[in-house]
């Protein structure tokens, strides 16, 4: 059977990412997708910007869309480079800055976190520590 | 100040919900806005339809947009009744079968809950173990 | 890993239902989605009708939302019954009339086909002759 | 009478195709439109992006919108180019990297191949293997 991201493990990386928000002191929106890219969590901390709620879930959709960080997109998409205009390729929108990463276990991508509400820099980092977590799980 | 819905009163909410949700042994998903009709917190359980995660999340922003039952709108939306049509009446889809509840305190909207994955009388049934739980909060 | 529909699977479903299309005099359009709803393959036979390109795949796309027929959902749609106003409760078209169908496999949704172009009668006939093709085969 | 893209032909087109990018070792998702810019078929190969789904499709709408390889297109779209936001000016995505090939019939643009899943080189090589099967073809 398939493995993908399952409601407890949502969870579980939903609490990694908040703690981590915690941590350096900036609200978050957070969202976790399956591998068919469908949500299964999402959770807005108390005064994240409203903004966060759809960027959070637009970099786990773009994050799993091209099974890459959307980090590493962003110079791909600049004037000149091979992607420019990646980020209106689709009819949603596709998010290039910071803060989407895949999950990945045993090397197949199942799904993808999304963080908004801070900096790049800011979003990669809690972004990372829920993607850690849910890593981490021998099950999900 | 107005009152609106915490991260972690969504969270219990969402608990509250699912722990009904598991007792009638149907999956759903659950959403919690905020009375501004920004999402707060979702959670899709293991094997609850995909077409929940975009209802549930519909049914929400509906019992809020009017403050009412999704399950009230029903017997007012029929061809010849007053508010037929009313689904397709904003950018994005009201649900007007039940499972929206509007969450109140001191006899104010603050938000509303939005579930979807079984009947619509097990769907109202989960939307209203998860109400009662945000509705007994004496701080949110 | 997860039993989806893989490439060669969809192509024989798509030639079994135009075997079968063919037979009853019929041009239609075949769409063939995986377990998340992302498309597959999709053939639209010469002289198919424009618009059985969409419909057959928002077909597949509604037949797996809700791991259903969408010939079961006409009744359920009606004015007065349960999920009036289903149709339109997805930022995307569901589609409630026959010819979508849920591929399942060892008792698991693994995806849908979508069938456009005839009679509601006609798409049914012919999404069950690619549906039972995808349902014999022993892998994916 | 105008010729178009007839299934039979679209499914060679997709094989040859196919054919190429299994050579070169990239999966990848094949679509291909006719004059009228409607869909006649598609393919995706078994792991190929998800991305790659819409993007394909993009890339032979926006061949035959504008009958020009996309590929021609990424110099005219940059700041201070003549088409600097040519990629939103349509309801649907234009997609401005290689990939999207129009296919012509003694000298009349009949339909295009779109073809996504590899960096823009690998997207034109499989395209023109496609787009050659079908301008080598007599009859549509």
């Amino acid at each position: 059977m398939s493995e993908s991201i399952t409601a407890k493990a949502a969870q579980g990386g939903i609490e990694a990412a908040v703690k981590r928000a915690t941590q350096i002191g900036v609200p978050m929106s957070i969202a976790i997708i399956d591998s068919g890219r469908a949500l299964v969590g999402f959770l807005r901390m108390d005064k994240a910007l409203l903004g966060s709620i759809e960027i959070a879930q637009a970099k786990a959709f773009t994050a799993r869309t091209v099974n890459a960080r959307t980090s590493d997109l962003m110079p791909l998409v600049q004037p000149g480079a091979p992607f420019y205009g990646l980020e209106v390729s689709h009819r949603q929108p596709m998010v290039i800055f910071g803060g989407g990463v895949p999950i990945t276990h045993r090397g197949e991508v199942i799904g993808a976190i999304g963080v908004s509400g801070g900096s790049a820099e800011q979003d990669v980092d809690v972004a990372e520590a829920g993607a850690r977590f849910l890593q981490g799980l021998e099950t999900f």
